[in-house]
């Protein structure tokens, strides 16, 4: 991978919801072709694509045709089957790399990841019985919360416990005997730091992004985040830490709690991707997320990541996507529109971003 | 034509080069399939659309699948063969009308249009023979240019006559018996004015762009334009007068010639879609103009034409694209690489915009 692919290739991404669509987008204004791999016939992006298979993560055929269609793999899901990831790999390179992939596809590895870097993340457990995770949710102290180690987003997979005799309905719910579960820790905000990494190692990071969730989904990101000085440090140099660690490239996402009053920041998760709390660069910032990431795994320098001015995103999740006029009538509000069939409540089904120039 | 279009919907769009895809790529961006008709197997929008015929534009039965495929039309190139323009026009609706395409094909009946609108324009002549051209040159008083009606562009099917010994060797440059002749008037700069018009009859225009070309060709656009407030008010009004008279929809350009001295501007030609000198309009406007576009045609609100500070857009013509990586090393340029395959000379392979933000 020392090369650079150049303009014209093909780059494969697997998963072709919003965020390939929007990698897509990205790609071709800097002249590369995009194949997309995804299972859902109705992916957004089939429509923006040099060529797509609609097939099964499983299906050797399709990834072997996908795989000789293209010159370099990467993906906007990272819950891809490592051993289709494996059988990939032995035909292109995939960015970011395998490790990178296998470390955040297991919550408990990404734990175990962060406590070797001296990364502060909330006190933890795994446990793979009921009795398990009695013994570890009384270790830890109540409130907890228990998530399958595997397979989890939006708040799927994780269930929250108070006490004692939450236990077994959790442990039904979660449905899996890999899990971890981890100490509550009361916090003020949740920010995400995004950062890119170049091959040559060099990072260029956004500013910390303050992000709003209900029922585990996000709601809205908010630019500047609220949070002092160390915080705002703490939060970059841990995601430099991560990155470096996992030799990185890439977008790389860190999902982090800040506690106000202990000007403290924990890590809570990594995406090994882009993300939706980065979705407002496309309008906001000088470079936008996917631009950075096609520039990374294409071997190009980095854009600049200075945003635009205050900013403001907002999903629309099921049917808020139903107000789309209402919003495009105010000439400021960027629109993105994922032409997504159905509205199934807790879908994501587009976002909204203002930008208002600082003075 | 009274319904808004809503995303999800397919707009098919005549001519698949860079034009084409960045307005396949607005239209992703809002939710809109896109089919791309051309003939051009190279066709840089094919790689980012959900849909393309690649055929003659006389292609009978490919032009009906094209339309039948779609829920609307619009073009990027506006000389696509009026019997065509009819056949389609019969299937799909076509925005912006056939009244502003007819308009601009044809050099003669745009100035006769704009002059009925008191829309100063260089003083002008129709000729169909040497002998005629050399009689109405003598009468404009030399140097004239000479243009053939239809099918100009890029400085094509264009010669400037500076005495009656070029009469000859222009005419027979020119290839055509439907030719216009133009007094050559000395200007100090060229100017465009971008605007939008939705199907409601609401603008929006950008802000003045001075453009510079060299062989015809347009090589850079900046903004602000240094005209002063009387030509700056002439250029909207001339602008927003001819929309408003074809009855627009969708983005028109009005390309204008100012003299400094006489605080003066006169229209040069219309082009009745979106253009070079509005590329900077992703990267340095509130929407871009492909996004008006898609937004007018497809019955929405516009959205805000402001410029996020001063820009300079330059163009990648045939060997510049050489130095894609060298621009890419200016974190700070916006580089759009249109992908394509061979760098001839004079071809549009790319562009770069910068955008300096105003204190």
């Amino acid at each position: 991978m020392a090369d650079i692919l150049p303009p014209g290739a093909r780059i494969g991404i697997l998963g072709g919801g919003q965020l390939g669509l929007m990698l897509s987008l990205a790609a071709a204004r800097l002249g590369y072709r995009t194949a997309i791999f995804c299972p859902d016939p109705e992916s957004p992006a089939f429509r923006a694509c040099d060529r797509f298979w609609q097939a099964s993560y499983q299906d050797r055929s399709a990834l072997a045709e996908f795989a000789d269609a293209v010159d370099l793999i990467s993906f906007e899901f990272e819950n891809v089957p490592a051993p289709s990831l494996d059988f990939l790999s032995a035909r292109q390179p995939i960015q970011p790399g395998i490790k990178a992939l296998a470390t955040s596809q297991d919550r408990m590895l990404e734990k175990d990841f962060l406590s070797l870097l001296d990364i502060p993340v909330a006190p933890y457990h795994d446990v793979a019985t009921a009795a398990a995770l009695a013994d570890a949710a009384q270790a830890l102290g109540y409130p907890v919360i228990a998530k399958t180690r595997r397979l989890g987003y939006d708040g799927k997979g994780q269930v929250r416990l108070y006490g004692p005799d939450c236990i077994e309905a959790g442990w039904t719910a979660l449905g899996s005997d890999l899990v971890i579960v981890e100490k509550l820790i009361p916090f003020d905000r949740e920010i995400s730091i995004i950062l890119a990494r170049a091959r040559d190692g060099s990072m260029r990071h956004y500013p910390p992004i303050e992000n709003r969730h209900a029922s585990g989904i996000l709601r809205s990101s908010h630019l500047p985040a609220q949070i002092d000085e160390n915080c705002f440090e703490q939060a970059i140099s841990y995601a430099h830490a991560i990155a470096t660690a996992l030799d990185y490239v890439g977008i790389l996402t860190v999902e982090m709690f800040v506690i106000d009053d202990r000007h403290e920041v924990i890590v809570n998760e990594i995406a090994p991707r882009v993300h939706n709390s980065g979705h407002w660069t496309i309008d906001g910032a000088v470079t936008s997320q996917f631009e950075q990431h096609i520039r990374a795994i294409c071997g190009l320098p980095l854009g600049a990541s200075d945003a635009l001015g205050r900013v403001r995103m907002e999903n629309l999740i099921g049917d808020d996507i139903s107000h789309w006029q209402k919003i495009l009538s105010d000439p400021y509000a960027h629109l993105h529109h994922y032409g997504k069939a159905a509205a199934k409540p807790g879908r994501k089904m587009g976002h909204v971003t203002w930008v208002e120039p600082e003075d």
